[in-house]
């Protein structure tokens, strides 16, 4: 991030009560607006962006200052940043583009015109459109397209005093430096000097001697998550990423790893409920709907699968109505059970606590939960319908039904992560609608199959 | 956390064989091990542990180093703690919890057993001693109960050129000191003084010169959300804690946050999907029981409530079956559809892009979100209706019955957390229990009471 170090640093309460000034401004023509937006971060500028309202969205983006857009557009959130750039033209993209870093401009890339990228490349040195080309390079979800190239280097056979001369030439350092990255003369790398060290040692030492050496490392092609994971576990601040050769080629910071937890988070709770992306909370009806109707389409198909399966029962409904009432509650319960077990599994595979030889443990634990409600559960419903009904039969085919849908959703809340692992499928997405399908069409089956063999 | 600076970080894929070499020596009953794990980072240590069962873990848990325990215990999860602190006695568990920081000791405190805490606190100097209180004294979800003791400060007053002198005498700089704590003689916090500046400054400058002065200041009752949104939108490692008067009391690390996003992402998912806590993947199945009847039992009185609403138009089903059929399809798609908006709301929410002066705008768009998915899926529904039971009116009140319940999902997953915020609880949590509810006992009443005046 292009750094604006002057500028004050706000919680979010204290971002809130700017947002109403800066309304009260806009509904009063005051002069003072853009002085105000002046005074702020552009991360905080562009969370006010995405708490407005399209029009006075786009009052205060024209307000804001053009050598800030490009930090901006960096970031806001990509339904925000298509608004903005839909009102741009060309000459002002370029010149916001042409603000950011490699990296910065690889991740708002996709959202450009294809004529403003290649200007901006036009105007790239030759190594920052090398470091852009690798920036792309890389698919989403992996090191590679999360890091940047704002590293500083020193070579191994120099001394730390030389290291703090070199340093003060530079004059700032880049954001996150908590350590220099220390190459050989073939650009090799070494290891790293944090600057908490650097600090306390005599500075005749030369760097060799101090140098880290058993630091993460990671390779572009690694995958985010486990890359997070090792922030997480570690506390890190910044890792070296090199190529096979062991060339340091950029670095990863904890504030890419930040932005990515959360992104990811969002993504898994957008798609359990059936989101393709985060919206604009005030993009128009019609964006939203493309955004919802395909997970909505999968659940109609689910939904109708189990209608069917009603439907072959028809005649004993007919018998005996009472099953109509009662045959949701046993699907509803194994559902939720389902779930419950699904959830525990895909969090613990996320984690790798899960290993290849334990599968089978695990099952039989799930089913042991399952068996335990199923018989706690399924008794309390058993009674309950006894007593709505007066019918003891019924009683039991409820209890047996519950027990058996139960044992069915904890089978699948352990073999569907378990299937989609295998087929190297994330287990996560679609998790819910997957479980839900087979306890809902599951249940209405063994409810009014037992309720036809045992009661019609 | 205690540092170990000279271990090894590792990325999970080498974990994961670690994880195997280990299992396979614990078998062999090889003499390796104990110099495996010395060679661990705790925290690697911590996963190994988490993804052992019962037995493997407590084995390998004999073969740590006790001066270890105290930095592991910190790292392992609530669950797998209890197992490990289960099996040890008090004296280890002093020994193990003198080697804690106040901050962490605070961390683990609710795990151990009275007479153990008092006596590790009469180990503790006056100073730990205030800090251990202060950090037991803010409750779970302040910054107060994330912050920890381990800043470096400065007086204002003095020269760099003494900052560095004091800073060599330190010999190590706590993990996560980005930047120094500058104070006056007061003790009142006056800014911070970031490395990378200290690096590049010519030494015989004056601390108050350089002193960064609109930086981050977090009180310790601030919420910890909003403190770890700053922390992403401005890329923080450190921020200063300050009481009431300005007076610097401890110091928030972007490490500490990192922990809180993870652990709130994963709550959020848990309470989701009913289960209170994390489970240690193989707790005993009592355990899991515990952990997952309270949302069951919730499910169970929801169910109840629809099945109860089904029970009133059992004359109409009897007339027409189709109905029972037909039904589930109606409810199942308007939950889903009212879970989709209650999910971008209570996101947006978190997110603090909902002002109080938009809840109308808000609900007039998913309105119309939901009049177009109604019409959509709802004529679609209608016409297969038609095409299976060859009845107009039947696929007409099916049409109908689609659009009212979406909309009915919508305003309610509009008020929902509205309501919800309105009276200061988490509008997350249950949101999915609460809106599938409505469109549940909705649907049913919506369907058959339209059905039971047009067709029956």
């Amino acid at each position: 991030m292009t750094t604006s170090e002057a500028r004050a640093r706000l919680e979010t309460e204290e971002l809130q009560e700017k947002l109403r000034e800066i309304q009260a401004l806009l509904a009063g023509k005051g002069t003072g607006l853009r002085a105000s937006l002046d005074a702020l971060h552009p991360a905080d500028i562009a969370y006010l962006l995405e708490a407005l309202p399209p029009e006075e969205r786009l009052a205060v983006w024209d307000l804001v200052k053009a050598d800030r857009d490009g930090e901006i557009l960096v970031e806001v959130s990509d339904a925000v940043r298509e608004s903005l750039i839909a009102k741009m033209d060309s000459k002002e993209l370029v010149a916001a583009a042409e603000t950011l870093e490699a990296d910065e401009l690889a991740d708002i890339a996709g959202d450009l015109p294809p004529a403003v990228i290649e200007e901006v490349v036009r105007s790239l040195s030759a190594e920052e459109r090398e470091q852009l080309r690798a920036a792309l390079s890389y698919p989403e979800g992996t090191v590679g397209a999360l890091m940047d190239f704002e590293h500083v280097t020193v070579r191994d056979d120099v001394t730390l005093e030389a290291v703090t001369r070199y340093l003060r030439r530079l004059d700032e350092l880049p954001g996150h430096t908590d350590q220099l990255f220390v190459v050989d003369r073939r650009e090799l790398l070494q290891g790293t000097l944090p600057l908490a060290r650097l600090i306390v040692t005599d500075l005749e030492i030369g760097v060799a001697r101090v140098t880290v050496r058993d630091g993460l490392r990671l390779n572009p092609q690694d995958a985010a998550g486990e890359a997070a994971s090792a922030f997480e576990r570690y506390g890190l601040v910044s890792a070296p990423v090199v190529d096979a050769d062991g060339r340091l080629i950029g670095r990863l910071t904890v504030a890419a790893v930040v932005d990515y937890i959360r992104q990811r988070s969002a993504d898994t709770q957008l798609a359990e409920a059936g989101l393709q992306q985060e919206e604009d909370v005030f993009a128009p009806v019609l964006d939203a709907f493309k955004n919802r109707w395909a997970w909505l389409a999968v659940n109609l198909v689910t939904a109708f699968i189990a209608s069917r399966v009603i439907g072959v029962f028809a005649d004993s409904i007919v018998h005996l109505v009472a099953l109509a009432a009662l045959m949701p509650i046993v699907a509803g319960i194994g559902g939720n059970s389902g779930n419950q077990t699904i959830t525990m599994i895909v969090r613990a595979m996320a984690l790798g606590q899960i290993q290849d030889g334990y599968w089978g443990k695990l099952l039989a634990r799930e089913l042991g939960v399952a068996l335990l409600n199923g018989v706690v559960w399924g008794c309390l419903l058993g009674a309950i319908a006894f007593a709505f009904y007066g019918n003891v039969a019924l009683g039991g085919v409820m209890a047996l039904a519950m027990i058996l849908n139960l044992l069915l959703g904890a089978s699948m809340g352990v073999a569907i992560p378990w299937l989609r692992s295998r087929f190297g499928r994330d287990p996560a997405v679609g998790s819910s609608v997957l479980i839900t399908a087979c306890t809902d069409s599951g249940g209405f089956f063994i409810f009014l199959g037992l309720a036809t063999v045992f009661l019609v």
